[in-house]
């Protein structure tokens, strides 16, 4: 687990704060599947399956764990034992969505795990007639969004580690080797840095820089050419890393210098900006003018960032229309970008955490484009 | 890609089968976000976001994929470019539900990816009132149950990968070191074999093997004691491995090589018992009869296999009351299993593949206990 003890990171109290929630939310229950909801509230790390794993938080009375008897022995050993809910074991023969909505009684109104799966949503939805489904992100965003201390360091620990993978990037981008081949290198350092899980590996070499959200290709990359290496993964603990730096294999041309100087200041300016009481939508602004500014503003095709945590993408989105006002402890990616289809493209990425006064980077590698 | 190439395995035509099963089955239209059922489909191998990607296919007219502007150059180098269907881009601001519903017009009956996120699949159910929804693999499964040649080469290429993992195995296993560190090792090797991803590292030692779902903890593993190792990840081909051995660190204690012996002969009469027209059921009862037989019938907990191809766990399961005929290209695991809480566990697991005439494993690996 790292620095950061699970006990830290997932408090027994969490669960009666998410039960008031629910009851002010005016829904009747949440019902949480595996994934970052489920985890959230219980520490419970259950890997989403076909099989039912189902925390049932009832606004009033007591929350169960419906659990496949298999998995009793890991629920069992999971930080959810803690809690004192009442873990409720099904055999491979019965129908475990019946035995949510019998226990749950009449209930008008549920908040699904937002990633729970439609395999699951829709046999609850049949086992429960009566019970109108809403997402429970509506009920835990508000929760989710503002980090504790302990999901902080687990933050800064899982920014330190893909810094690191990053400081090793020069040794795997050489000309003549393939995105794919570089991004397998990339991988194996993401695992040996000590993530638990590869996330993501973006190797936009030349012309697929441009494209924000190309992974890897067979495509040779070439003497003089930027690459953009986009990475992550999740720590043990459950939080998530995620770091964009460019590289260029030797000098890079000339106009890509000057539009990377112009990124460089639009990232910095939009770190900068964070602080409690900003908007959302301002530090998204804040990036932007930079960027159009000095004319490129047709270029940066995307939202300036997103939330981070135990998903890599979650709230509070760094977007126009995002009218949300910062609080210490919300973390989210600062990552503007300039796209010049068919030719190149650059990202700047840190995780940045707003403090009491100011926001904290967690990614402190150098943002210059690294020469090879 | 390895040894098959992505027209092989996502061969153009398939968007007419699927098409025509969606007319058949008296759906409306399929609606697939990333994951399995879309990659399937179309060979886009795109990341499950918030951001929704989503192929609509109706039953008549032409599908399209609605798509965030920024992955759009990513669908555009994705085998999903080859289908001839139209890509619609949506801004960041826009709402891209609302798009698919006034696209599709009146439908009254949508079949969604088993796997699509309720954060999605309610938002498609408020911008599409008037379409019950219900589940894509109703139609799919059909499909995705009966393996290709070519899928059969990509999940013999997942296989050999998983073997060189557990050749590793004994190098990796000491007493001394905790089931954390061992399977962080295994990671990095799961990915050195050629994974894209690790999926699952399951190393459980001592008591811990009697938990068949058991992940990693800080326990350190003991001298004389049994270690089941349960592994697996997806390669690039998307094709996933899985396989079971069981390691003993020194001889095993007498009882457990006694029951091991009861394992082994199970998952052999399982394996032998596999060919085209008898019941999947009956795949699992050859192994739960010996198991029995044997006097630990008890201690045999769960079912006996799940399917496997572009998911770990797909159709068909290997379990009573299945009721569906092999046929040549169904593929699952074989993975009987022994558990003794408190104490220990055994498992052994295969995949296999239904050939004309009889079962073809995919894991080579000898099947004895591993004295390390």
């Amino acid at each position: 687990m790292g620095l950061v003890t699970s006990e830290d990171l997932f408090p027994v109290s969490r669960l009666a704060a998410v039960q008031e929630a629910t009851a002010r939310s005016g829904l009747d229950a949440l019902l949480l599947t595996p994934g970052p909801d489920l985890r959230y509230v219980t520490g419970y790390d259950a890997m989403p399956m076909e099989r039912l794993t189902c925390l049932a938080v009832p606004a009033s009375g007591e929350p169960f764990l419906m659990v496949p008897r298999l998995e009793l022995p890991a629920a069992e050993h999971s930080p959810a034992s803690r809690l004192g809910v009442e873990f409720v074991p099904w055999e491979e023969t019965d129908d475990p969505y019946a035995q949510v909505g019998i226990r749950l009684g009449a209930v008008r109104k549920v908040g699904l795990a937002d990633r729970m799966w439609a395999m699951q949503s829709l046999r609850l939805r049949d086992a429960m007639p009566g019970a109108e489904q809403t997402l429970a992100g509506g009920v835990l965003r508000e929760l989710r969004m503002r980090k504790s201390p302990a999901e902080v360091a687990a933050l800064r620990e899982a920014g330190a580690a893909i810094d690191t993978v990053h400081a090793q990037v020069p040794n795997f981008l050489k000309a003549g080797r393939t995105e794919r081949e570089v991004g397998k290198d990339i991988a194996e350092a993401i695992i040996a840095a000590g993530h638990a899980t590869v996330d993501f590996t973006i190797v936009g070499s030349g012309p697929n820089g441009a494209s924000p959200h190309h992974e890897l290709s067979d495509r040779i990359i070439q003497p003089g050419e930027p690459v953009v290496v986009d990475i992550g993964g999740a720590m043990p603990s459950g939080y998530c890393s995620d770091s964009t730096r460019v590289y260029c294999i030797g000098e890079p041309p000339a106009d890509y210098a000057a539009y990377y100087a112009v990124l460089q200041a639009a990232q910095q300016a939009a770190c900068a900006h964070v602080r409690p009481g900003v908007t959302c939508e301002s530090i998204d602004a804040a990036a932007r003018e930079v960027i159009a500014d000095a004319g490129y503003g047709d270029y940066f095709i995307h939202r300036t960032g997103h939330g981070i945590g135990l998903e890599t993408h979650e709230e509070p989105y760094i977007v126009t229309g995002n009218t949300e006002l910062m609080e210490p402890g919300f973390a989210f990616s600062v990552e503007p970008g300039i796209y010049l289809p068919g030719m190149h493209g650059a990202r700047i990425e840190d995780i940045v955490v707003c403090g009491e006064a100011e926001g904290e980077r967690v990614n402190l590698s150098a943002r210059d484009i690294v020469i090879i």
